[in-house]
Formats: structure tokens, sequence, C-alpha cells
């Protein structure tokens, strides 16, 4: 891949008002939708997110969790065994984009030779917590 | 964004058999499906992909036409005028994308304020090349 400079906050800039574009400014990368996959496949925890086949980097994950949670993506929850660490579920903007995995996964199923789904059905949303 | 490092070729290494992992390591950049909506808008030349608001470097422009070109999702027409100056359109596996562009679409038009959608019927298709 060519060198390219790295883009600004999504968040502050904006490339056009094309919806396309503001979309991408904001999910559009290898990683972040995979976390939103791995959060439609019922997992809410770093390690689980780290855990993933795909290898996502300690440091990118983290970074992609504060800029999901800045866009309002994904919010924090309680951890279901009670202990002080961090869980993350999506919230409705972030499970409205279920659209546009379904439809990178029936692509790449379609033409990419060799790929197997795994989307199932989301679990139950537990209540948000206040922020 | 933190650092990281670039991404190898994604014809040659595959992060998982997911399919969405598969489809994000082809078309899972900020910048690659901006080209494949000037396409779906009846845009076909290098100039006219240059010439979109978001302003898209040419040395990235220029590099991902070709692996475009090498993931079958974009192939080399005659330009329309007669000159030899190259334009493109897609395959049927890179109008099998726009389902992938809608779902960007229609998730930014709900989410992102200030967006407007241009996303038009795709114009009839060309004969393709030889190659």
């Amino acid at each position: 891949m060519a060198k390219e400079p790295a883009p600004k906050s999504p968040a502050s800039t904006r490339r056009s008002p094309c919806p396309v574009a503001c979309s991408l400014d904001i999910v559009g990368d290898r990683w972040t939708l995979l976390i939103i996959r791995d959060l439609l496949l019922g997992r809410s925890r770093f390690k689980e997110f780290s855990a993933s086949p795909e290898g996502i980097p300690t440091n990118i994950l983290s970074e992609r969790l504060v800029r999901l949670r800045r866009s309002r993506i994904i919010e924090q929850i309680p951890a279901e065994d009670g202990s002080k660490r961090r869980a993350y579920q999506l919230t409705e903007k972030g499970e409205a984009l279920r659209p546009l995995l379904e439809a990178l996964r029936d692509w790449g199923l379609a033409w990419e030779k060799g790929t197997r789904a795994a989307l199932t059905p989301i679990p139950r949303r537990r209540a948000s917590t206040a922020q």
C-alpha cells in the first residue's frame, strides 16, 4: 500500500457532506468494523476482542474503543462477572450498523473463496449505564 | 489515530476465514469505497475520481485503482471520447458492492447530521474489454 498521510480525527473533520464518506470517516478502516462484528456476535470484553482470530494489536484496539465511544456507537456497561473490568455494548446507533456488516459478510461469502459465515443473532441488549 | 503497521497486500494475506474480515481486507479503507461510490454514480475517469469533493490524493487514487483491478472489482474500458486515456467500470463483482454502499449511505443519513445522499441509479454497463 502506498504511503499516505494519517487522517485527521473523523469527529472534527468531514471530507464532504456525502453520507457514504461521512460513514467511512467513522467506521471505514480494517479494524473498527471487526470490533462491531464481535459486538454483534455477543462479545463484550477487551480480552474477547483481542482474542479474535484476526489478532488486533492491543494499542489499536484501545484507540478504536475510545473512538467508538466518542462516536456513540458503543457504550460501557458493568462486567457480567461483577468485576471492575470494563465491558461494552452497541448503542442504538451501533446496532444500526448491522446491515453494513451483513453486506460485508454477504459479499465476502459470494466472491471470496474459502470464507465462512459466523454472524449470529445478537443477544438481548442489557440496560445502559448512565453516562 | 494511533500509529499502526501498514497492512500487507490483501491479496496475499488473509486475517481469518471470516467473510467480513476478508471483505475488509479488500475494500476496508476510507478511500477505496469512495472510488466504488464514484463508479456507481457513473464516473469512469481518473480525473473524475480525482475531482470528487473528498480530494483523494492522486498517488492514493493510482494505487487503489491498481488494487481494485487486481481484485477484479473494476476493469479498464476504452474512453468514451475515443482518446487513449483509460476509463474504468465495475465488474459484476464490483457491482455486487452496491448493497454495501447503500448501507453506508443509509447509516450516514440516519445518524450523521447534515449529510446529503447522492447515490443515483447506475448507468447501463458498457461491454468489457478483453484482458
